[in-house]
């Protein structure tokens, strides 16, 4: 007897709430593992009334599980100082800062101040560096895990949660079959992340407004780190059709991804502020998870327990 | 008897054929210091003209000057790996990139990527960390002199050749007493510029489209660096009168410095490729510098003997 025929596609939606609360269990494990309530202080010198919500939502979760938080706002023209006093304050374990600042180049200078060991968004050269040439520990004896930066994992999280990622294979190869389309090639997201997952083992179609690239390691993985590839004349048309995984992050209301593209079973996560995706993506896809930012925050957390002076592994 | 008067005003034009004409000479005792020919490599990677324009440009100046150039056109895909395996190559003594590649963040992510060592346009963040704090030496002992990045050099050192920096002062103070206005507050020359001189004892106005701030050691350069003190409500009416140096990088041909606000015998510089002084500054102002490039290529090669390896003091 097989099951019966229904109206409703068989779509799983995941809510971030779901993925941060298992993610929550594993930072609270960490915390046990330390005699003291890790200390993150952030820095509000923006203008921007969404950065002061995202401090506040930080400032929440921290204490809600048992992190301290300590909101400083400095005029934006102190702001440099005031990092380079707390960089070297062994009472302080994470630093974030709250951008749009200048919402110019000088927010990257600044980005640049936060020393790497109290770094937790990943936001260091170090780091950055570290992440596209997939090196994973600062040290020679892989004890110090380099950070990665938050958005990018929340997505690499949710992918290890939703078994994406294969555990049968070894540490490093978990997306070796996979073909996954990241629309949108920012520096801050879209870019790393297809890095990312390149490095993970997947072959990536990184789709931005202009062109579409591929990010691979190679048939059979044979190099240590991806390598990009310009994908003259291909767009979306190409790339939705043949990928298991879609990941789109376009800023704005207006964008929608053209689900009647998406090979059927797909799965589809949406990491804009916006709902990249249209209700119809439910007909199409397996799985799907219209929001990340509570997963985002949570990994934040988790970088403070990676980041030197602490522990989790 | 006094001069006679006359129509033509007294203002003296100074190109920067003729100061880098003096800059080369000093070029030449450094290169005298050692007994190789100093490699520099450029790396062209950019589909702008431009680029390859100033790179060829770069290949004269540096073959007719006593060093060796070598110019490698690679993909821009491929241009971090090539980057990463001339960092340490020991033939080569400075790398040049030429932007813009990809025209976006990711460009400054390459920066990034060349080493401290081989940096001669002086773009690691160490360096431009350096400038910001006042920091002038990479060691302890000031044996290595920090890099600076060439275009807001190449304004230093034509301000030294003017003998705006009065060199009866101690080094580090030499422009005190001195107001500059700089328009443009770009990452790239606009804001170091206006640090440079602040923390050369200069009080300084950095322009921008919206605002003005004061960047300025405080009285008596009691300050051992220069802080930033937005100026609400102020335009150039209020700068430009106080000003005895006007120094001037607006980008396109539409924008003119108000000549009729400029003090009676201010130094005018322009480091805009376009003219942002009409031709009737030379009504108001003591000396005028209409570009500046020449002198800007020959900083890059005084960079190149200063940087690590090599010699000049």
């Amino acid at each position: 007897m097989s099951a019966p025929e229904t109206d409703t596609p068989h779509c799983k939606v995941v809510l971030a709430g779901t993925i941060a609360k298992s993610l929550l269990a594993e930072v609270a494990e960490g915390l046990k593992q330390i005699e003291r309530k890790p200390l993150l202080v952030g820095f509000l010198s923006s203008a921007d009334p969404a950065a002061r919500v995202y401090a506040e939502w930080t400032g929440k979760t921290c204490r809600e599980n048992g992190f301290e938080f300590s909101l400083r706002e400095v005029p934006r023209d102190d702001l440099e100082e005031a990092l380079i006093t707390v960089n070297t304050d062994r009472t302080v374990d994470g630093i974030i800062v709250y951008y749009p600042i200048f919402g110019n180049r000088q927010d990257q200078y600044l980005q640049q101040i936060v020393d790497v060991s109290k770094d937790v968004e990943g936001l260091s050269h170090r780091y950055i560096f570290n992440m596209y040439q997939n090196i994973r520990f600062l040290d020679s004896h892989n004890a110090k895990k380099s950070i990665l930066p938050c958005t990018p994992l929340a997505v690499i999280k949710i992918l290890e949660h939703l078994r994406v990622y294969n555990t049968i294979l070894p540490y490093g190869n978990r997306l070796h079959g996979h073909t996954i389309t990241v629309i949108n090639r920012s520096e801050v997201v879209g870019r790393p992340l297809a890095a990312l997952l390149a490095n993970d083992g997947a072959r990536v179609y990184s789709v931005d407004i202009g062109d579409v690239q591929q990010f691979h390691r190679g048939q059979g993985l044979k190099k240590k780190r991806h390598e990009v590839v310009e994908m003259p004349g291909w767009t979306l048309e190409n790339c939705l059709p043949v990928s298991d995984v879609v990941i789109s992050g376009v800023p704005g209301d207006s964008y929608k991804v053209p689900v009647h593209l998406l090979r059927e079973g797909a799965v589809c996560i949406n990491f804009s502020s916006e709902r990249n995706f249209s209700p119809e993506v439910k007909e199409k896809a397996s799985i799907y998870v219209p929001a990340i930012g509570k997963v985002t925050i949570v990994v934040l957390l988790r970088n403070l327990l990676v980041s030197p002076p602490i522990v989790l592994p």
